[in-house]
């Protein structure tokens, strides 16, 4: 039986010492994997009246915008800070590494949308929480969020379902 | 009758005087629009032996990932500079506004793939044929190229029929 995990590359060490890298790029290049890794997400999808996915920048975009054309939906891009051209609102938010932020065009996110993030990765889910947070500062109703890898130690999910986001995942590593 | 263009949103002077900026963000907020635009893509298709789709970071790998899931094809991300963790390479690109480099990772990319290369605009082409000789350097067979804008004017497109791509455009600005 096909196992998403058999495809994801674990990078011992980066991007600093004692980090355990999940590297997704083996399961994009492999078409069954990254199509069923897409036909998961679609499938637990629970909510009927969506109106967009929201990807966020940049890995979140390539499972977003498929889950988003698979359904026929809008996609929202949320994006790292400067990347957006027109009006746009921020959030900043700390990340393993360091800190960032991300942004979303305003003009183009519609209050009362009801929407699904999308992200490749949640570890501590500083990126996902601010991202939640930006829809939510537009009245986006936000119903639930998927990843394709969780490191649920870090417990990025589980704040994000103590904000009100109901998450899945495809994969776990616990133990990071 | 829908007009992808109207879905297009020009910011002048942007990100500097004289430069008429083609923001994709409104499209992409339209269900109608966005999957119009992937299932154009998709239908302009020519070659049925595709193994993958590549798309460039960030917007196209919304795009290609789309097109990609919708064939059922593999997806390689061609990223920027210091953003894969595995054994990549590397090409120096000049753009519009500045100087990059992309990078593949070359152990997701197999010698005789045939791929077909996305991206969201294509101007003067630096980036695509950045792409296009990266996938190359792997011993990819890149069989065409697809991008939602063009500005022919800038010549990008030229360039990479000129070095063997066949490529197709939904939206072109002449005179940009």
């Amino acid at each position: 039986m096909l196992k998403l995990e058999d495809y994801i590359r674990t990078i011992p060490d980066h991007p600093k010492p004692g980090i355990m890298f999940r590297d997704i790029t083996p399961l994009l290049a492999s078409r069954v994997a990254f199509n069923v890794a897409i036909d998961k997400m679609v499938s637990g999808v629970t909510y009927e009246g969506l109106d967009a996915v929201a990807g966020i920048d940049a890995r979140g975009f390539i499972f977003g915008a498929a889950v988003a054309s698979a359904l026929g939906l809008g996609f929202i891009p949320v994006r790292k800070k400067g990347k957006l051209p027109g009006k746009i609102i921020s959030e900043d938010y700390d990340l393993e590494y360091g800190k960032d932020s991300l942004e979303v065009s305003v003009d183009d996110v519609e209050a009362g949308q009801r929407v699904m993030l999308i992200d490749d990765l949640i570890a501590t889910g500083g990126t996902a929480l601010a991202a939640l947070k930006l829809l939510r500062r537009c009245e986006v109703e936000v119903v639930s969020a998927a990843f394709v890898v969780d490191l649920p130690d870090l417990g990025g999910a589980d704040k994000l379902k103590a904000a009100g986001c109901p998450v899945s995942v495809l994969i776990g590593y616990a133990g990071h």
